[in-house]
Protein backbone atom coordinates (compact mmCIF):
# COMPACT_ATOMS: atom_id res chain seq x y z
CA UNK A 1 0.00 0.00 0.00
CA UNK A 2 1.37 3.36 -0.63
CA UNK A 3 -0.52 5.76 1.10
CA UNK A 4 -1.31 9.14 0.79
CA UNK A 5 1.07 11.90 -0.05
CA UNK A 6 2.90 13.29 3.24
CA UNK A 7 0.11 15.65 3.72
CA UNK A 8 -2.51 13.28 4.47
CA UNK A 9 -0.41 11.03 6.57
CA UNK A 10 1.16 13.33 9.19
CA UNK A 11 0.25 15.06 11.90
CA UNK A 12 0.38 18.56 12.28
CA UNK A 13 1.83 20.72 14.81
CA UNK A 14 -0.35 23.76 15.17
CA UNK A 15 1.42 26.35 17.29
CA UNK A 16 -0.31 29.85 18.76
CA UNK A 17 -3.69 30.47 20.55
CA UNK A 18 -5.34 32.25 17.38
CA UNK A 19 -4.79 28.84 15.41
CA UNK A 20 -5.37 26.86 18.18
CA UNK A 21 -8.67 28.07 18.58
CA UNK A 22 -9.26 28.01 14.68
CA UNK A 23 -8.87 24.27 14.52
CA UNK A 24 -11.36 23.85 17.89
CA UNK A 25 -13.94 26.30 16.67
CA UNK A 26 -13.74 24.80 13.22
CA UNK A 27 -13.06 21.07 13.61
CA UNK A 28 -12.38 19.88 17.01
CA UNK A 29 -12.44 16.22 16.30
CA UNK A 30 -8.89 16.74 14.39
CA UNK A 31 -7.31 17.68 17.61
CA UNK A 32 -5.16 14.37 18.82
CA UNK A 33 -3.25 15.73 21.67
CA UNK A 34 -2.59 19.57 23.25
CA UNK A 35 0.15 20.71 25.06
CA UNK A 36 0.58 24.64 26.47
CA UNK A 37 2.62 26.43 29.16
CA UNK A 38 0.85 27.45 32.67
CA UNK A 39 0.82 31.13 31.53
CA UNK A 40 -2.05 30.28 28.86
CA UNK A 41 -4.11 27.56 31.44
CA UNK A 42 -6.94 30.78 32.06
CA UNK A 43 -6.86 30.79 28.13
CA UNK A 44 -7.62 26.87 27.16
CA UNK A 45 -10.01 25.95 29.87
CA UNK A 46 -12.59 25.26 27.18
CA UNK A 47 -10.09 23.70 25.07
CA UNK A 48 -9.08 21.21 27.80
CA UNK A 49 -12.97 20.25 28.93
CA UNK A 50 -13.83 19.76 25.05
CA UNK A 51 -10.37 17.00 24.44
CA UNK A 52 -11.49 15.74 27.65
CA UNK A 53 -14.75 14.54 26.80
CA UNK A 54 -13.20 13.30 23.63
CA UNK A 55 -10.83 11.16 25.85
CA UNK A 56 -7.95 12.98 24.52
CA UNK A 57 -4.85 14.06 26.17
CA UNK A 58 -3.51 17.66 27.17
CA UNK A 59 -1.09 18.38 29.35
CA UNK A 60 0.22 21.75 30.65
CA UNK A 61 4.41 21.78 30.02
CA UNK A 62 6.98 24.00 30.41
CA UNK A 63 8.72 25.94 27.56
CA UNK A 64 11.34 24.01 26.88
CA UNK A 65 9.53 20.60 26.45
CA UNK A 66 7.04 23.25 24.50
CA UNK A 67 9.79 23.97 22.17
CA UNK A 68 10.49 20.50 21.56
CA UNK A 69 7.07 19.20 21.11
CA UNK A 70 6.34 22.29 18.63
CA UNK A 71 9.81 21.86 17.07
CA UNK A 72 10.40 25.56 17.01
CA UNK A 73 10.45 28.11 20.12
CA UNK A 74 7.39 30.36 18.14
CA UNK A 75 5.14 28.41 19.47
CA UNK A 76 3.35 30.74 21.61
CA UNK A 77 2.54 28.93 24.43
CA UNK A 78 0.30 26.51 22.98
CA UNK A 79 0.59 23.48 20.48
CA UNK A 80 -2.04 21.30 18.79
CA UNK A 81 -1.39 17.91 17.83
CA UNK A 82 -3.49 17.80 14.65
CA UNK A 83 -4.76 15.46 11.65
CA UNK A 84 -4.46 17.89 8.71
CA UNK A 85 -7.32 19.94 6.77
CA UNK A 86 -8.63 17.50 4.42
CA UNK A 87 -7.64 18.68 1.00
CA UNK A 88 -10.45 17.69 -1.17
CA UNK A 89 -10.48 17.09 -5.06
CA UNK A 90 -12.08 19.87 -7.33
CA UNK A 91 -15.92 20.62 -6.82
CA UNK A 92 -17.73 22.69 -9.73
CA UNK A 93 -20.98 22.84 -7.82
CA UNK A 94 -19.45 23.91 -4.23
CA UNK A 95 -17.54 26.47 -6.35
CA UNK A 96 -20.96 27.76 -8.29
CA UNK A 97 -22.81 28.25 -4.70
CA UNK A 98 -19.80 30.34 -3.42
CA UNK A 99 -20.40 32.43 -6.40
CA UNK A 100 -23.74 33.10 -5.97
CA UNK A 101 -23.06 34.17 -2.54
CA UNK A 102 -20.62 36.09 -4.47
CA UNK A 103 -17.61 34.57 -2.67
CA UNK A 104 -14.06 34.84 -3.77
CA UNK A 105 -11.56 32.08 -4.16
CA UNK A 106 -8.45 32.22 -3.90
CA UNK A 107 -5.85 30.00 -6.39
CA UNK A 108 -2.28 29.19 -5.39
CA UNK A 109 -0.40 28.31 -8.82
CA UNK A 110 3.33 27.32 -7.37
CA UNK A 111 3.70 29.53 -4.27
CA UNK A 112 6.59 27.30 -2.44
CA UNK A 113 7.14 28.90 0.88
CA UNK A 114 5.14 27.42 3.37
CA UNK A 115 5.19 30.69 5.12
CA UNK A 116 3.62 33.03 2.41
CA UNK A 117 0.81 29.66 1.80
CA UNK A 118 0.01 30.95 5.41
CA UNK A 119 0.00 34.43 4.90
CA UNK A 120 -2.40 34.11 2.01
CA UNK A 121 -4.64 32.12 4.32
CA UNK A 122 -4.56 34.67 7.16
CA UNK A 123 -5.43 37.52 4.62
CA UNK A 124 -7.93 35.39 2.10
CA UNK A 125 -10.21 34.47 5.63
CA UNK A 126 -9.85 38.25 6.74
CA UNK A 127 -11.43 39.30 3.89
CA UNK A 128 -14.14 36.27 3.76
CA UNK A 129 -13.13 34.13 0.64
CA UNK A 130 -14.48 31.03 0.88
CA UNK A 131 -11.93 28.51 -0.34
CA UNK A 132 -8.13 28.38 -1.17
CA UNK A 133 -7.28 26.10 -4.28
CA UNK A 134 -3.74 24.68 -4.84
CA UNK A 135 -2.24 24.02 -7.86
CA UNK A 136 -1.47 20.23 -8.48
CA UNK A 137 1.98 20.61 -9.06
CA UNK A 138 5.20 19.55 -7.01
CA UNK A 139 6.63 23.12 -6.36
CA UNK A 140 3.14 24.12 -4.63
CA UNK A 141 3.32 24.24 -0.85
CA UNK A 142 0.93 22.68 0.96
CA UNK A 143 -0.15 23.10 4.51
CA UNK A 144 2.65 22.47 7.12
CA UNK A 145 3.15 23.76 10.61
CA UNK A 146 4.72 26.61 9.57
CA UNK A 147 1.73 27.58 7.31
CA UNK A 148 -0.55 26.96 10.29
CA UNK A 149 1.38 29.43 12.78
CA UNK A 150 1.39 32.15 10.59
CA UNK A 151 -2.16 31.89 9.04
CA UNK A 152 -3.01 32.24 12.75
CA UNK A 153 -6.39 30.41 12.38
CA UNK A 154 -6.89 31.46 8.86
CA UNK A 155 -6.54 27.92 7.11
CA UNK A 156 -9.28 26.64 9.34
CA UNK A 157 -11.68 29.12 7.97
CA UNK A 158 -11.19 28.07 4.29
CA UNK A 159 -11.94 24.81 2.27
CA UNK A 160 -9.03 23.78 0.81
CA UNK A 161 -8.75 22.09 -2.84
CA UNK A 162 -6.35 20.39 -4.72
CA UNK A 163 -6.34 21.64 -8.53
CA UNK A 164 -5.40 21.09 -11.92
CA UNK A 165 -4.34 24.38 -13.62
CA UNK A 166 -5.30 25.59 -15.82
CA UNK A 167 -8.21 23.02 -16.66
CA UNK A 168 -9.93 23.91 -13.46
CA UNK A 169 -9.96 27.15 -14.47
CA UNK A 170 -12.17 26.83 -17.57
CA UNK A 171 -14.96 25.59 -15.55
CA UNK A 172 -14.66 28.35 -13.21
CA UNK A 173 -15.11 30.96 -15.72
CA UNK A 174 -18.56 30.59 -15.65
CA UNK A 175 -19.33 32.14 -12.52
CA UNK A 176 -15.82 33.74 -11.69
CA UNK A 177 -14.11 36.31 -13.48
CA UNK A 178 -10.38 34.51 -13.17
CA UNK A 179 -7.77 36.82 -12.12
CA UNK A 180 -3.95 36.24 -13.09
CA UNK A 181 -1.29 38.06 -11.34
CA UNK A 182 1.89 39.32 -12.76
CA UNK A 183 5.15 41.47 -11.34
CA UNK A 184 6.29 42.82 -14.90
CA UNK A 185 2.98 42.55 -17.14
CA UNK A 186 -0.81 43.32 -16.78
CA UNK A 187 -3.31 46.20 -16.35
CA UNK A 188 -3.88 48.16 -12.80
CA UNK A 189 -5.87 46.25 -10.24
CA UNK A 190 -9.64 46.29 -11.91
CA UNK A 191 -12.95 47.63 -10.27
CA UNK A 192 -15.37 45.12 -8.87
CA UNK A 193 -17.08 43.47 -11.75
CA UNK A 194 -20.23 41.34 -12.17
CA UNK A 195 -19.10 38.05 -11.32
CA UNK A 196 -16.98 37.53 -8.18
CA UNK A 197 -12.94 37.04 -8.60
CA UNK A 198 -11.14 33.90 -8.54
CA UNK A 199 -7.56 35.25 -8.23
CA UNK A 200 -4.65 33.28 -9.08
CA UNK A 201 -1.56 33.80 -7.38
CA UNK A 202 2.17 32.40 -8.52
CA UNK A 203 5.52 30.88 -7.94
CA UNK A 204 7.36 33.66 -5.61
CA UNK A 205 10.65 33.27 -8.52
CA UNK A 206 8.44 32.48 -11.73
CA UNK A 207 5.40 34.19 -11.63
CA UNK A 208 2.07 32.18 -13.01
CA UNK A 209 2.91 28.95 -15.38
CA UNK A 210 2.41 30.26 -19.19
CA UNK A 211 -1.31 28.08 -19.61
CA UNK A 212 -2.45 29.40 -16.44
CA UNK A 213 -1.61 33.28 -17.51
CA UNK A 214 -3.37 31.89 -21.18
CA UNK A 215 -6.73 30.67 -19.75
CA UNK A 216 -7.53 34.53 -17.28
CA UNK A 217 -10.01 36.48 -18.10
CA UNK A 218 -7.53 39.42 -17.26
CA UNK A 219 -4.05 39.81 -15.84
CA UNK A 220 -3.51 42.47 -13.29
CA UNK A 221 -0.04 44.13 -12.26
CA UNK A 222 0.40 46.30 -9.04
CA UNK A 223 2.10 49.17 -10.13
CA UNK A 224 5.42 50.45 -8.13
CA UNK A 225 8.28 52.69 -7.60
CA UNK A 226 11.05 50.31 -9.50
CA UNK A 227 13.13 50.66 -6.32
CA UNK A 228 12.24 46.80 -5.42
CA UNK A 229 11.77 44.59 -7.91
CA UNK A 230 8.12 43.21 -6.74
CA UNK A 231 6.05 43.03 -4.04
CA UNK A 232 5.90 39.12 -2.01
CA UNK A 233 2.97 37.29 -2.98
CA UNK A 234 1.39 37.88 0.16
CA UNK A 235 1.11 41.53 0.46
CA UNK A 236 0.34 41.67 -3.09
CA UNK A 237 -2.98 39.33 -2.29
CA UNK A 238 -3.68 41.44 0.12
CA UNK A 239 -3.93 44.39 -1.61
CA UNK A 240 -5.85 42.40 -4.71
CA UNK A 241 -7.89 40.81 -1.83
CA UNK A 242 -8.85 44.00 -0.20
CA UNK A 243 -9.76 45.68 -3.67
CA UNK A 244 -11.85 43.07 -4.85
CA UNK A 245 -13.89 41.89 -1.83
CA UNK A 246 -14.50 45.49 -0.71
CA UNK A 247 -18.63 45.36 -0.18
CA UNK B 1 33.66 52.33 26.86
CA UNK B 2 29.79 51.39 26.71
CA UNK B 3 29.68 50.60 22.66
CA UNK B 4 26.86 50.75 20.52
CA UNK B 5 23.54 49.07 20.91
CA UNK B 6 24.05 45.75 19.46
CA UNK B 7 22.45 46.89 15.70
CA UNK B 8 25.68 49.23 15.23
CA UNK B 9 28.23 46.82 16.71
CA UNK B 10 27.50 43.71 15.02
CA UNK B 11 27.74 42.37 10.79
CA UNK B 12 25.03 40.94 9.31
CA UNK B 13 24.58 38.18 6.86
CA UNK B 14 22.08 39.37 3.99
CA UNK B 15 21.07 36.15 2.22
CA UNK B 16 19.50 36.38 -1.19
CA UNK B 17 20.38 37.47 -4.64
CA UNK B 18 18.09 40.49 -4.56
CA UNK B 19 19.31 41.40 -1.02
CA UNK B 20 22.79 41.35 -1.63
CA UNK B 21 22.19 43.36 -5.03
CA UNK B 22 20.49 46.21 -3.35
CA UNK B 23 23.65 46.86 -0.62
CA UNK B 24 25.83 46.52 -3.48
CA UNK B 25 23.97 49.16 -5.77
CA UNK B 26 23.55 51.75 -2.49
CA UNK B 27 26.08 51.53 -0.07
CA UNK B 28 28.97 48.77 -1.10
CA UNK B 29 31.26 50.27 1.16
CA UNK B 30 29.44 47.75 3.95
CA UNK B 31 30.26 44.75 2.53
CA UNK B 32 32.94 43.16 5.04
CA UNK B 33 33.33 39.61 2.78
CA UNK B 34 30.91 37.93 0.13
CA UNK B 35 30.25 34.40 -0.42
CA UNK B 36 28.26 32.60 -2.86
CA UNK B 37 27.59 29.06 -4.42
CA UNK B 38 28.84 28.07 -7.79
CA UNK B 39 25.46 27.97 -9.71
CA UNK B 40 25.30 31.78 -8.64
CA UNK B 41 29.05 32.53 -10.45
CA UNK B 42 27.19 34.02 -13.81
CA UNK B 43 24.93 36.38 -11.08
CA UNK B 44 27.93 37.69 -8.72
CA UNK B 45 30.96 39.02 -11.04
CA UNK B 46 30.16 42.46 -10.78
CA UNK B 47 30.03 42.29 -7.18
CA UNK B 48 33.46 40.48 -7.06
CA UNK B 49 34.58 42.99 -9.50
CA UNK B 50 33.72 45.75 -6.85
CA UNK B 51 35.06 44.00 -3.55
CA UNK B 52 38.29 43.22 -5.37
CA UNK B 53 39.11 46.50 -6.01
CA UNK B 54 38.46 47.47 -2.78
CA UNK B 55 40.73 44.35 -1.04
CA UNK B 56 37.55 42.49 0.43
CA UNK B 57 37.36 38.89 0.14
CA UNK B 58 34.70 36.52 -1.67
CA UNK B 59 34.74 33.19 -2.10
CA UNK B 60 32.77 30.59 -3.55
CA UNK B 61 31.68 27.93 -1.51
CA UNK B 62 29.59 24.58 -1.59
CA UNK B 63 25.51 25.09 -0.08
CA UNK B 64 27.08 23.70 3.40
CA UNK B 65 29.50 25.76 4.09
CA UNK B 66 27.25 28.81 3.10
CA UNK B 67 24.39 27.17 5.29
CA UNK B 68 26.99 27.50 8.20
CA UNK B 69 27.68 31.10 7.22
CA UNK B 70 24.59 32.49 6.81
CA UNK B 71 23.20 30.45 10.04
CA UNK B 72 20.19 29.40 8.08
CA UNK B 73 19.11 27.33 4.58
CA UNK B 74 16.83 30.24 3.48
CA UNK B 75 20.07 31.70 1.95
CA UNK B 76 19.40 31.59 -1.60
CA UNK B 77 22.69 30.77 -2.84
CA UNK B 78 24.55 34.16 -1.70
CA UNK B 79 25.39 35.44 1.64
CA UNK B 80 27.33 39.22 1.90
CA UNK B 81 28.98 39.71 5.60
CA UNK B 82 27.97 43.60 5.89
CA UNK B 83 27.97 46.40 8.32
CA UNK B 84 24.58 47.63 9.61
CA UNK B 85 22.89 50.38 7.70
CA UNK B 86 22.95 53.50 9.99
CA UNK B 87 19.94 53.98 12.23
CA UNK B 88 19.83 57.80 12.43
CA UNK B 89 18.31 60.53 15.09
CA UNK B 90 15.12 61.53 13.91
CA UNK B 91 15.86 64.78 11.46
CA UNK B 92 12.99 67.16 10.73
CA UNK B 93 14.61 69.30 8.36
CA UNK B 94 14.62 65.66 5.96
CA UNK B 95 11.24 64.78 6.60
CA UNK B 96 10.24 68.47 6.07
CA UNK B 97 11.84 67.95 2.46
CA UNK B 98 10.09 64.35 1.73
CA UNK B 99 7.05 65.79 2.49
CA UNK B 100 7.67 68.40 -0.20
CA UNK B 101 8.26 65.79 -2.55
CA UNK B 102 4.94 64.00 -1.59
CA UNK B 103 7.06 60.67 0.02
CA UNK B 104 5.29 58.99 2.47
CA UNK B 105 6.66 57.90 5.61
CA UNK B 106 6.40 54.59 7.59
CA UNK B 107 7.05 54.73 11.69
CA UNK B 108 7.23 51.45 13.49
CA UNK B 109 5.48 51.69 16.84
CA UNK B 110 6.57 48.29 18.91
CA UNK B 111 6.37 45.70 15.55
CA UNK B 112 8.53 42.88 17.59
CA UNK B 113 8.69 40.47 14.67
CA UNK B 114 11.96 40.86 12.67
CA UNK B 115 10.32 39.28 9.54
CA UNK B 116 7.33 41.51 9.58
CA UNK B 117 9.90 44.79 9.85
CA UNK B 118 11.64 42.74 6.83
CA UNK B 119 8.10 42.46 5.07
CA UNK B 120 7.09 45.88 5.69
CA UNK B 121 10.33 47.46 4.41
CA UNK B 122 9.94 45.82 1.08
CA UNK B 123 6.21 46.58 0.53
CA UNK B 124 7.10 50.43 1.42
CA UNK B 125 10.39 50.13 -0.96
CA UNK B 126 8.03 49.00 -3.77
CA UNK B 127 5.81 51.71 -2.86
CA UNK B 128 8.21 54.44 -2.93
CA UNK B 129 8.07 55.61 0.90
CA UNK B 130 11.53 57.57 1.52
CA UNK B 131 11.88 56.36 5.34
CA UNK B 132 11.37 53.72 7.62
CA UNK B 133 11.37 55.50 11.55
CA UNK B 134 11.57 53.17 14.40
CA UNK B 135 10.05 53.82 18.01
CA UNK B 136 12.45 54.37 20.40
CA UNK B 137 10.65 51.04 22.87
CA UNK B 138 12.26 47.87 23.93
CA UNK B 139 10.09 46.10 21.97
CA UNK B 140 10.37 47.23 18.53
CA UNK B 141 12.36 45.41 16.25
CA UNK B 142 15.54 46.47 14.90
CA UNK B 143 16.81 45.24 11.34
CA UNK B 144 18.34 41.51 11.88
CA UNK B 145 19.31 38.89 9.16
CA UNK B 146 15.74 37.67 8.87
CA UNK B 147 15.00 41.03 8.40
CA UNK B 148 17.16 41.43 5.30
CA UNK B 149 16.25 38.28 4.00
CA UNK B 150 12.67 38.75 3.88
CA UNK B 151 12.83 42.74 2.76
CA UNK B 152 14.70 41.58 -0.41
CA UNK B 153 16.88 44.70 -0.70
CA UNK B 154 13.87 46.74 0.72
CA UNK B 155 15.60 48.17 3.70
CA UNK B 156 18.74 49.37 1.59
CA UNK B 157 16.50 51.38 -0.54
CA UNK B 158 14.75 53.29 2.57
CA UNK B 159 16.48 55.91 5.43
CA UNK B 160 16.31 54.25 8.76
CA UNK B 161 15.58 56.46 11.48
CA UNK B 162 15.37 55.79 15.47
CA UNK B 163 12.53 58.30 16.96
CA UNK B 164 10.84 58.90 19.86
CA UNK B 165 7.38 58.79 19.86
CA UNK B 166 4.96 60.45 20.39
CA UNK B 167 7.38 63.25 20.60
CA UNK B 168 8.12 62.96 16.73
CA UNK B 169 4.56 63.04 16.00
CA UNK B 170 4.01 66.72 16.59
CA UNK B 171 7.04 67.50 14.55
CA UNK B 172 5.48 65.38 11.50
CA UNK B 173 2.30 66.85 11.38
CA UNK B 174 3.11 70.32 10.45
CA UNK B 175 3.65 68.52 6.90
CA UNK B 176 2.21 64.89 7.61
CA UNK B 177 -1.01 63.45 7.55
CA UNK B 178 0.15 61.40 10.82
CA UNK B 179 -2.09 57.83 10.78
CA UNK B 180 -2.22 55.71 12.94
CA UNK B 181 -4.37 51.88 12.33
CA UNK B 182 -6.06 50.11 14.97
CA UNK B 183 -7.32 46.88 14.81
CA UNK B 184 -10.79 47.45 16.32
CA UNK B 185 -11.79 50.98 16.01
CA UNK B 186 -11.11 53.38 13.67
CA UNK B 187 -12.22 54.74 10.54
CA UNK B 188 -11.99 53.11 6.48
CA UNK B 189 -8.54 53.66 4.82
CA UNK B 190 -9.20 57.70 4.15
CA UNK B 191 -8.62 58.99 0.44
CA UNK B 192 -5.42 60.45 -0.51
CA UNK B 193 -5.16 63.73 1.03
CA UNK B 194 -3.07 67.25 0.84
CA UNK B 195 -0.69 66.15 2.89
CA UNK B 196 1.26 62.80 2.30
CA UNK B 197 0.71 60.31 4.73
CA UNK B 198 3.08 59.12 7.90
CA UNK B 199 1.74 55.77 8.71
CA UNK B 200 2.05 54.21 11.80
CA UNK B 201 1.95 50.75 12.43
CA UNK B 202 1.71 48.98 15.69
CA UNK B 203 2.72 46.20 17.49
CA UNK B 204 1.35 42.57 16.46
CA UNK B 205 0.03 41.85 19.77
CA UNK B 206 -1.26 45.35 21.37
CA UNK B 207 -1.24 47.63 18.34
CA UNK B 208 -0.33 51.53 18.74
CA UNK B 209 0.69 52.77 22.50
CA UNK B 210 -2.27 54.73 23.54
CA UNK B 211 0.08 57.91 23.47
CA UNK B 212 0.61 57.36 20.30
CA UNK B 213 -2.91 56.83 18.96
CA UNK B 214 -3.79 60.34 20.94
CA UNK B 215 -1.30 62.35 18.73
CA UNK B 216 -2.75 60.91 15.37
CA UNK B 217 -4.41 63.43 12.71
CA UNK B 218 -6.80 60.38 12.23
CA UNK B 219 -6.72 56.24 13.09
CA UNK B 220 -7.98 53.97 10.32
CA UNK B 221 -8.96 50.33 10.47
CA UNK B 222 -9.51 47.88 7.25
CA UNK B 223 -12.80 46.22 7.76
CA UNK B 224 -12.31 42.28 7.27
CA UNK B 225 -14.83 39.29 7.18
CA UNK B 226 -14.55 38.73 11.43
CA UNK B 227 -13.13 34.95 10.26
CA UNK B 228 -10.00 35.78 11.41
CA UNK B 229 -9.16 38.84 14.21
CA UNK B 230 -6.94 41.12 12.37
CA UNK B 231 -4.92 40.80 9.35
CA UNK B 232 -1.42 40.52 9.63
CA UNK B 233 0.82 43.97 9.81
CA UNK B 234 2.74 43.47 7.17
CA UNK B 235 -0.66 43.19 5.12
CA UNK B 236 -2.04 45.86 6.55
CA UNK B 237 0.85 48.23 5.54
CA UNK B 238 1.04 46.75 2.11
CA UNK B 239 -2.88 47.44 1.51
CA UNK B 240 -2.57 51.09 3.31
CA UNK B 241 0.49 51.65 1.19
CA UNK B 242 -1.24 50.90 -1.80
CA UNK B 243 -3.92 53.18 -1.35
CA UNK B 244 -1.62 56.14 -0.22
CA UNK B 245 0.94 55.85 -2.46
CA UNK B 246 -1.26 55.79 -5.51
CA UNK B 247 0.14 58.59 -7.89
Amino acid sequence: MRGGPPHTRELLRICGLAAVQAVVDCDPGRVERLFFEARLKPAVGQFCRALGQAHKPFREVDAAELARVAGTVLHGGIVAITRPQPLLPFDPAAARRWAQQRKLLVILDGVGNPHNLGAVARSAAFFGVAALLLADRPDQALPSDASYRVAEGGLERLTLYRVRLPAALRLLKRDYRVLGTDAVRGDPPPPIGDRPAALILGSEEHGLARATLAACDAVVRIPGSGQVQSLNVAAAAAILLYLLARP
